[in-house]
């Protein structure tokens, strides 16, 4: 019987009795996998009909998100947005089967949503590591100077007109309108490089400038993320920390550009070598998780780490074989962020039925005008004689996407987003993203129309 | 300045200050982020180590997992081995990073912990899956009666053994002395069919049954966990609790397959009319984590949904192709799972040095026999009057491997096993798969002698 005491004492041994009691950890994988099956069939809904819509699967996502979320079902709700467990539907189920006291439940809902974020959190640093893994730079070389100009325009204008917009006509404080102003300035390059193929555009001089600068204004993007996200976090604008960030941000991705030329060849060496299953998949996300993980340490965004894995590992001979598999990880896991983002998006802040709301609508409208005007007036930056459709640049650069939700997310987990903020920066993502192919395709019917011109104008010449 | 109070109040609303600090949310995915590097790195040397001794990288996994864990090196701790925040290198590094209190840092310790806990719970849900995915239902038709009989024995004797003996001899409760002899049920067929084929056996009627009964048991073994869990939940052994799961365990797996028939055609078609990326892999994902949640909502456990899911989907057309995009997203999760086992296992508790550990070391030995003699008897229940290598059948089915430690792992996060049996069933784990390959190699070559024997003999009668 001694036996018995000794080996069974720990099942009652009060140091197991954690705060997180284990015995809901079962529950916890019971709502995590409810939690996955919602956002799943959620995201194939919205990212389908999107499609159908001829717009981009990740709006169609994101407003899924939405729609399962805080502001409407309730399906899908985490502690952050002020929602209690009692308010979310998967609890109820789960309280349902498991027959759970609400301290069970209250706790279970606490973890099983942390779990849900950092499985979201995971999807973003995919998502980065696989646009990181297909931004070509010898590629952004080429197109070179003009797109640059175009890129830095297209950043600090709608960084610079949001920002100061917002402390100064709507008395924002500097760090929420600083992140707010950042998440004006990466254009998406999905829904502008699709529009312009569709229509033939994309190898035109126009449709090269806007690829090119779209690409360089998502590394700015990623840049100004790391740094904002830093001040977010110490609360305050510091010009010794913000230089430090500035610098660090740069430093470190151009850093790993560099070292990883060196790198390179170890990691096609160790893949070569191992013979075990995941021979590439893991050095390379054990490289893109550590990248993460040292961009963390130095209190930038782990995003920036995963980005700089990416740019690296392209430069590889394993780039092909690696981007295939990294494809179905980012399919399972990046849906997770953008289904988050949506669901914690609260848009009934900007319910314009109710008088207090209506201030969080006029930033919403502002912020939308700052986004096309900012984005619009890079056109005119485009130097040279050749005539060229300044316009369409312009509108080209207008979707935002993928960065600017980013922002929204990330903005929305440290805390300095309000809600109203919050849903307005997702409203503006959102109808950036629904105006700009009409907008693109008119400006690019008068490319036709003037080179068509140009044309008559030509043959007549000749014919002269 | 009303604009301000409006939409600024929610950054100190109290509502939002819950039991997790949101502040410690970036903490917490920079210590699943450095988790996840340790685990990727000890799973790849393991797993390599292991391949190169020829042994199944699995085995090289958990070893890695017992080094980096609790055991020794205490760089992957879990609150659930009666570790605190203190005993973790990893926790100490991120101590050291953020300028983290104590308190903070256990909080951030327990729920890094719970999502690495998770994300080995969906690891192991997605090996099943796959395992599901590569098991063939039609194959298994034809090995027919002879596997299933060898199958059924070597499932009922070393789990009657290993229940009554550790009962009888040792005291154990039921719960936990049913839990260890389950464990005790299932082979693994990787080692096994590798060392076959190795030796050019696997396509001889011996290697068909030692592969149709290994298979077969696989499946009887997760059903017998899935009662066995059940068990453990409820706390005692009630034989109408006991016939209710064995039949919603049966009826759920074999309803499944009915169901299944039909659901096949839905699914392909579902797959091939999605335009956008994952059209494959997301409902694929959606139908399994439905299926675990359904399991769990009975009461039985995930991993049995995720098999049936495996063995529905196996038999669409779309198998192949599914199988390709499966295996990236279970070599970055499986790994979680196996190294987690490893880690949370403490081996300390059977240091032959310490005293009171001896009667831990003595259940061991004891598990260890069971398991070796409950699978070598299985030869003697092959029928027929062929002659047959009785023994290299039964030395084929010794190697336990992932479906042990399954039971090992599941029964750690359940509580139910002690810290000495959960251990010792891992030892076992590990010393019958050590032993298997040696030992079968010499019961196939006594084949191969007798079989020159009769050569022999025919050829002698033939040149009479």
């Amino acid at each position: 019987m001694s036996m018995t005491s000794l080996a069974w004492q720990n099942l009652t041994n009060p140091l197991l009795a954690t705060a997180t009691d284990p015995g809901n950890s079962p529950m916890i994988l019971t709502g995590v996998l409810l939690s996955l099956v919602v956002i799943y069939v959620a995201s194939k809904l919205g990212g389908e009909l999107s499609k159908a819509l001829d717009l981009p699967p990740v709006l169609g996502e994101l407003v899924a998100g939405v729609i399962v979320g805080v502001s409407a079902l309730h399906l899908l709700m985490f502690p952050e947005v002020g929602a209690e467990a009692s308010d979310s539907v998967i609890m109820t189920v789960l309280q349902a089967i498991g027959n759970l006291s609400p301290e069970s439940v209250s706790s279970i809902f606490e973890t099983q949503s942390e779990v849900i974020s950092v499985l979201a959190e995971l999807g973003v640093i995919i998502l980065l590591f696989e646009i990181g893994l297909e931004s070509d730079l010898r590629e952004l070389q080429k197109v070179g100077y003009q797109a640059a100009v175009v890129a830095v325009v297209g950043v600090v204008a709608p960084f610079a007109a949001g920002t100061i917009g917002l402390m100064f006509f709507f008395n924002v404080p500097a760090i929420p309108a600083i992140f707010a102003g950042a998440a004006l300035t990466a254009t998406s390059i999905g829904i502008t490089s699709k529009v312009l193929s569709e229509l033939g555009y994309l190898k035109s001089r126009e449709g090269q400038i806007i690829v090119g600068a779209a690409v360089i204004d998502d590394v700015l993007g990623i840049i100004v993320l790391a740094v904002v996200a830093s001040l977010a976090k110490t609360g305050e604008v510091d010009i010794v920390n913000l230089i430090y960030l500035m610098t660090s941000a740069s430093v470190f991705l151009l850093g790993s550009i560099f070292l990883g030329k060196f790198f390179n060849k170890s990691f096609v060496a160790i893949a070569e070598r191992l013979q075990t299953r995941g021979n590439l998949v893991i050095p390379a996300f054990t490289f893109a998780f550590l990248m993460a993980f040292l961009a963390n340490a130095i209190h930038l965004e782990a995003i920036l780490g995963a980005f700089a894995a990416g740019l690296v590992l392209d430069e590889t001979d394993k780039r092909k074989e690696l981007d295939k598999q990294v494809i179905p990880i980012a399919d399972i896991l990046v849906p997770i962020f953008f289904v988050s983002v949506g669901a914690k998006a609260d848009l009934g802040v900007l319910n314009p039925a109710i008088p207090t709301n209506r201030q969080g609508l006029v930033i919403a409208a502002f912020l939308l005008v700052v986004a096309i005007i900012g984005k619009v007036i890079t056109g005119w930056s485009v130097t040279g004689k050749t005539p060229i459709n300044r316009l369409a640049i312009g509108v080209g650069m207008i979707p935002r996407g993928e960065v600017g939700l980013v922002f929204a997310g990330i903005g929305s987990a440290s805390g300095v987003l309000s809600k109203p903020l919050e849903a307005a920066i997702i409203i503006m993502v959102i109808l950036t993203t629904f105006l700009a192919p009409p907008f693109l395709r008119l400006a690019l019917k008068n490319t036709t129309e003037e080179e068509d011109v140009l044309e008559s104008f030509e043959e007549a010449d000749i014919a002269k």
